[in-house]
């Protein structure tokens, strides 16, 4: 099955401890549609300026991402400048240039309209409103959003979650829009508002997924590299939506399963800077990753003897 | 198999969103000890002063701890007052009275220096070690500790952690103590000093276990409850050492479920102020919700067909 993903296309600036780099390729949807190209054939609605590097769309072009239905807009691209400190958990912004961000207004085609797995990459909610009115009905629609969207436009955040079958959201953001500090708690706060289910993306400390019948705690890749985590979260939501869409399976069992692939797919992408690791990674080295996180997370019963 | 507990015994002061209690029973070794003694046979060593109540003396004996190596000491009983705010994941401390706590020289009684399976509760590394030179080998030695020590006695904590099997830290601890952000690279340096192995407790999201060949991810219970966390890494490093003990096996898989089963009744003590919801807590809630656990962390293997 295919993929539609929707998103900002970017040029980050980025210092790290380990690097110091300039106007490198990013953006939500990049990030996500080059994650779920692993999986399945995906299209990416995104603006870019009249300054996109012309590498950086034959690189996507080489993963076989389709980029027919690409916004070009006349003018600079959307460029976010910024950095990490020692512990590199938060990313702190010097800069954010909209530039023809402003005027991205998303179209999607009418024969991409019926895209059965839709992802709506973190952007304005509004517009990711904008872009589930266009779709024909039935898909399974992920989005992810960010504390911007959450402080500035919660009322249009309420709208779209009961529009969509499951939410990305990371711990921090997830605490402060439903307020309270208590995670299962802000997640069944969250799916009575209207969400069939939410993912927790907690970085180092694993995700959670969360709907009205399960709770599902994936553990994180014990990651010693760690050089950039910029588009992680992205990476995690267009590997979910791509191994879903390629499996063609939305049982719980299966998005159990398509979690751990987000989170995988997520720790090789912060062990290089922008989509560097990306461009080398084979899917059987996210395969072996999977079964050695498998591995690290099984415990059995207790014995009647160890307990009664 | 029977089980020693060396650390703290206090009179704790605290405030939390959800109550104001004061002088409640608490310490490193009382904590450890009621959850050891659900499994196994336990004695427990710290000082007490001459106002230590004798309702928590009772109650203790009422859970078959064995009492008679506590050392009675003339002076008040060690305080320590403190507050959680909102979402209570750092304890804030208000006052800390030492007392008798300055005089404590910890004595193994002959007949209990060849106990099995020992841990070491939260106490100064130096009368740790001082435990363990009258401790008769071969035993299974856990050993906790705290920032406070990291700071004021790391060289005494680089001899500790070569003396026994597994070291218990949280998180900041562990970063702390081996100087790096990155927990799986924190681990491996604590091995490197001559640790055997070391759990590393990260309270919501659950506990990791590192040796020189595994690694273990063990969940957290999605808890809701949440009144009072103060003996929260005390109870788990208790419950893993009784369970231990109880079941006689310290392989890698038994360790797991040990790691898991200290982290269950960690989620039970955390759900009411001192040691009140372990009066109430039969064996058989722990059990459930340990199954509960296991189910919430499964996830099958990749499927050819979606994968290939």
């Amino acid at each position: 099955m295919s993929v539609l993903i929707v998103g900002t296309i970017a040029l980050d600036s980025i210092k790290t401890p380990f690097g110091d780099k300039r106007d490198i390729l990013g953006g939500s949807a990049v990030y996500a549609a080059v994650a779920s190209s692993f999986f399945a054939s995906t299209t990416m609605i995104g603006p870019i300026g009249h300054d996109f590097p012309k590498e950086h769309l034959d690189f996507l072009g080489s993963r076989d991402i389709n980029l027919n239905a690409l916004h070009k807009i006349d003018g600079p691209t959307f460029r976010w400048q910024g950095y990490y400190e020692y512990d590199m958990n938060q990313a702190h912004t010097v800069d954010t240039k909209l530039n023809i961000l402003t005027s991205f207004d998303p179209k999607v085609p009418e024969g991409l309209r019926d895209t059965p797995y839709v992802f709506l990459a973190n952007l304005d909610p509004e517009l990711q409103l904008k872009v589930i009115a266009q779709l024909k009905r039935p898909q399974f629609i992920v989005a992810d959003t960010m504390n911007f969207w959450i402080e500035s436009k919660k009322d249009v955040l309420h709208q779209l979650i009961k529009k969509v079958d499951l939410m990305v959201m990371n711990e921090g953001e997830i605490r402060q829009f439903m307020e309270t500090p208590n995670i299962p708690l802000a997640a069944r706060r969250l799916i009575e508002l209207g969400c069939r289910g939410v993912i927790v993306k907690k970085g180092e400390h694993g995700a959670l997924f969360f709907n009205k019948d399960e709770y599902f705690s994936a553990p994180s890749y014990p990651q010693e590299e760690l050089k950039d985590p910029t588009g992680a979260g992205d990476t995690f939501g267009g590997a979910f939506i791509g191994y879903l869409a390629k499996s063609d399976d939305r049982s719980a069992e299966n998005i159990r399963r398509a979690v751990v692939v987000g989170s995988v797919m997520a720790s090789f992408n912060v062990e290089d800077f922008s989509l560097e690791r990306m461009k080398r990674l084979k899917l059987k080295e996210v395969r072996a990753r999977f079964e050695m996180i498998r591995g690290c997370t099984k415990f059995n019963e207790l014995a009647a003897s160890h307990w009664e």
